[in-house]
C-alpha cells in the first residue's frame, strides 16, 4: 500500500499462517488478528486501522504478523510485499566483554557520519547507541537471567540458558522488517533487568554482543557478521590494563576470572567465528622475538569471499600472497617498523582473503601511505580511511591494526549498505511477483 | 668541421700534447702527426689529408691522436670537439665463460630489432657479432698470450698478465670516440691470435669477456656495466650440462676445471662486480628444501641506485620491501611456484634495488601478468617483455628470472642509449666550450 516509489516507511508485509487444513481466508487489508505476546509491542502496531498512521510515528505500517511457534512445522508462510523501499540492514558484532566492540561501534558510526548517543530522555543505564543512520543494540539487553538469577543457577552469562534468543530472534525479525520494538535493557550496573526501552527501525541495526551468531534463526537475519577475535595473550594484556589499571583488580582475580570464562566461551563464543563474514584477529606482534608486553599487535582481517554486496580489500594484487615492509626509502619508521600480509587462505573451509597488519604507525598521517596501496576499500574519496583515523587519533588501537580494520569494515559496511538500498530500490517489482 | 648539425659521423677530436717546454703551435688541420703505433691504425686514419673522405668510409673524421705513455704526467691535453652529434655508448659485461653472455647479449642485441651475426666476409672464427644498433666484441680478442703462452708462462686466461688492457683501453676509447679500429681475434679453436678485423664505431658498443672492469681506464669508457654472478652451484650444475653432455667431459675434469680456475677467478674476476651498475645473481631455489639439482633458479637482479639515465625497475612500491607470490586466484603454478622479491639494500656500499625471481614459468605467456605488476621497465608498450620473452622462448633461461632480467636490462640499456642521445643531441654547444 504504497503511495509513492519514494517512500520511505510505507511498506506492507503479511505473514499468514494456516494451521493443517484450516484455511483462512481473511482480507489481509482488514484482518487485526496479532500475535505480539513475546514482542514487546510497538506504539504503531497497537492501532487496529493500519492504513492510517499511528501517532508515534509519521510512517504508518501495515502488518499482519502471526507468532511463530516452534512446535508448528507444517505451516504455510505466505509473504507479500507491496512496498519495502527502505529495509533495516542488520549487522552482527560478536566478541567477548572487553574487546573493543565499543571502540569498533564509535568509529563504525563515525563513518555514517554523526556521534551516536543513548536514546534521549530513557534510562541512562541504556546500553543503545543511537546516530541518524545506526542503532547499535547490546545483546546483554537479552539476558533472560540477571546476575543474581546467573548466581543461582550457576552459569555464566555467556551460557545460552542465560539469554533469551527466542526474543532476540523475534525483536531483530521485527526491526529488520522495520518494526519497532520495545527491548529490555540489562543494566551493567546493578545486574538487574530494567523496564524496556522503544526502539525504532534504524537504517542499519548492528547487534553487539556475545552472541550474535549463536542462534541460527538470529544468524540468518544478518546482512553481514563480524567476529573480533582477540588472542588469549593479549586479552589478558588488556584485561590487566583495564581491570587492574583502572579497577584496581589483583593479577590473580584477573587470571582467576579469564580462566573461569574460558571454558563457556570456547564452548558458546568462539565457535561463532566461522559464521563471520570477516574476523578481526589480535595477536602478539611477530616483529619482536618473544614479545610478552603485547603492545604492538600484529592484526588481521580475514575476509569471507562471494559475500553479496562485500568485495574483500586487497594489496597491490587480488588473489596472490604478497607481504610487504612499507619502511624503506619513502617510509621512515621506529623500531620494530611495519609488515604487511595479504593472501588468499581458507577459513573454517570458507576461501577467504587475508589481510594482516604487524607494528604501528610513528605517525597517524603515514598511514596515507598505506592506504594509497590498498585497493577496494571502498572509500569515497581519496585519503578517506586516514581522514577517519586521524579523527579519531585518541581512540584505542589508533595506531596499529585494530583501528585500521575497523574503519575499513565500517567502510565496507557503508558500502554493503548503500548496495542493498540501492538494489532494493530496482527490486521491488520483483518482490512482489514472488 | 661538421658541415651541417644532422652528421652522424663527422666530427674533429684533437688530443694535442706538449711535453715540458715544447710548445708546438701546429695548426691541427694540417698536422699528419700522429702515434699509433699500439692501436691498430684504421683504414680511416691511413689518409693524411683529413678533410677528405677515406676511401674505405662514407664518413669522414678528423683527429690527431697522441700515445699516451705511462711515464709520461706532466702533459698537457687539449680536447676540442666541434662536432659530437654521434658517439659510441659503451656497456661492460662482465662474466666467467659458459655463464650465459651469449644469450644475454642475443636478448639485447634483439631488443634493438635485427639479428647480431659475425663480421660479413671475415674471420670465420671471429668472436664479434654486429647488428643494426649493436656491435659486441669479446674480450678474449686482447689476450696478449695465446694458449701455448699461457702454459708456457703458467697463467691462466682469467690472469690479468695474459691479457693486453692497454690495447683493450685505446681501441675502446678510439671506437666510443667514433674511431675504426683494428681489433685482434683471439680463435677460441685454435688457442692463436689471428690477424686483426677492422671494428667500425657501432651506436652501442658492448664489451663481453671476463675483464671488462678490471683496468680503471677501460672502467671508466663505460656508460653502463653488467655483471653474471652465477653462484658455484649453479655453474657446476651448468658446466656439467654443457662439458659433460655436450662435450663428453668427465665430472672429475669438470671439478678439477673450476677448482683450477677458482682462484684466479676470486683474484680477478669477482671483484670487478663491485663496480657493475647492474649484477644478474643466478643462486639455486629456496622453494624445494635441500635442492642439488639446479634446475629452478632464484635470480637476483641488483640494481644501483643514482646512476645517470639508468631507472632501476621496481614491484609494487619502489623502495620499500616486498615479497609476492603471484600464483593463487589468478595465477596457478606447478610446484615449486614462482615468488618476488623486492628490497633496498647495499652492495659493496653502494644503494641498490634488488628484484629477485624464485621459480620458473609454467607457461611464458603468463608472464604478462608478472610485467604488468613491474614498474619503470622502459619498455616501448605493454607488454613488450613479455613480447621479448617468446620471441626467443627457445634460449635457455627463457622460463626462469635469468631471462626475465636480461630483457629487462636490455630495455634499460635501450632507454639509456635513447636518454644519452637525445642529451647529447641538446649539449654539443656546451661540449665545444670545455
Amino acid at each position: 500500500m504504497c503511495i509513492s516509489y519514494e517512500c520511505d516507511y510505507h511498506f506492507t508485509i503479511v505473514l499468514r499462517e494456516s494451521l493443517g487444513g484450516e484455511e483462512e481466508e481473511e482480507d489481509p487489508q482488514t484482518s487485526t488478528t496479532m500475535a505480539v505476546s513475546t514482542i514487546y509491542s510497538t506504539q504503531a502496531l497497537n492501532s487496529t486501522h493500519f492504513l492510517t498512521s499511528s501517532p508515534s510515528s509519521s510512517t504508518s505500517k501495515q502488518v499482519f504478523f502471526y507468532r511463530r511457534h516452534q512446535s508448528q512445522t507444517n505451516r504455510r508462510f505466505n509473504t507479500i510485499i507491496t512496498c519495502a523501499a527502505q529495509q533495516t540492514v542488520v549487522i552482527g558484532l560478536a566478541a567477548d566483554s572487553g574487546c573493543g566492540k565499543s571502540t569498533f561501534m564509535r568509529r563504525l558510526t563515525s563513518v555514517f557520519g554523526g556521534a551516536a548517543e543513548p536514546p534521549k530522555g530513557g534510562n541512562p543505564d541504556s546500553n543503545t547507541l543511537i546516530s541518524d543512520m545506526t542503532t547499535v543494540i547490546c545483546l546483554d539487553d537479552y539476558h533472560s537471567l540477571d546476575r543474581t538469577g546467573r548466581k543461582e543457577k550457576g552459569v555464566t552469562a555467556l551460557d545460552p540458558r542465560a539469554n533469551d534468543f527466542d526474543l532476540m530472534y523475534e525483536q531483530v525479525k521485527a526491526l529488520k522488517s522495520g518494526i519497532a520494538v520495545e527491548k529490555p535493557i540489562y543494566n551493567h550496573v546493578t545486574g538487574l533487568l530494567d523496564a524496556p526501552e522503544l526502539i525504532q527501525p534504524p537504517k542499519i541495526l548492528v547487534i553487539e554482543g556475545l552472541h550474535p551468531m549463536f542462534d541460527e534463526r538470529v544468524r540468518e537475519l544478518l546482512d553481514f557478521s563480524i567476529y573480533l577475535d582477540i588472542s588469549n595473550e593479549v586479552k589478558f594484556a588488556w584485561k590487566i590494563q583495564r581491570d587492574m589499571a583502572e579497577r584496581g583488580h589483583s593479577l590473580e582475580s584477573i587470571k582467576a576470572s579469564i580462566e573461569a570464562r574460558k571454558p563457556d566461551f570456547d564452548a558458546f563464543i568462539d565457535p561463532q567465528k566461522q559464521y563471520a563474514d570477516a574476523v578481526i584477529e589480535v595477536l602478539p606482534t611477530q616483529l619482536i622475538p618473544d614479545d610478552n608486553e603485547g603492545k604492538v599487535l600484529r592484526v588481521r582481517l580475514i575476509m569471507k569471499e562471494g559475500v553479496k554486496y562485500f568485495s574483500p580489500v586487497y594489496l597491490f594484487d587480488e588473489g596472490s600472497t604478497i607481504s610487504w615492509i612499507p619502511c624503506g626509502r619513502k617510509l621512515t619508521c621506529s623500531y620494530p617498523g611495519i609488515k604487511f600480509n595479504y593472501e588468499p587462505d581458507t577459513y573454517f573451509d570458507h576461501e577467504v582473503s587475508v589481510l594482516e597488519m604487524d607494528g604501528q604507525f610513528d605517525r597517524l598521517d603515514e598511514l596515507i601511505y598505506v592506504e594509497s596501496h590498498l585497493s577496494n576499500l571502498s572509500s569515497k574519496f581519496y585519503g578517506e580511511v586516514t581522514q577517519q583515523m586521524l579523527k579519531h587519533a585518541d581512540f584505542p588501537g589508533s595506531n596499529n591494526g585494530t583501528g585500521l580494520f575497523q574503519t575499513i569494515v565500517g567502510l565496507k559496511i557503508r558500502d554493503l549498505y548503500e548496495q542493498l538500498i540501492a538494489n532494493k530500490a530496482t527490486a521491488p517489482a520483483e518482490i512482489a511477483k514472488v
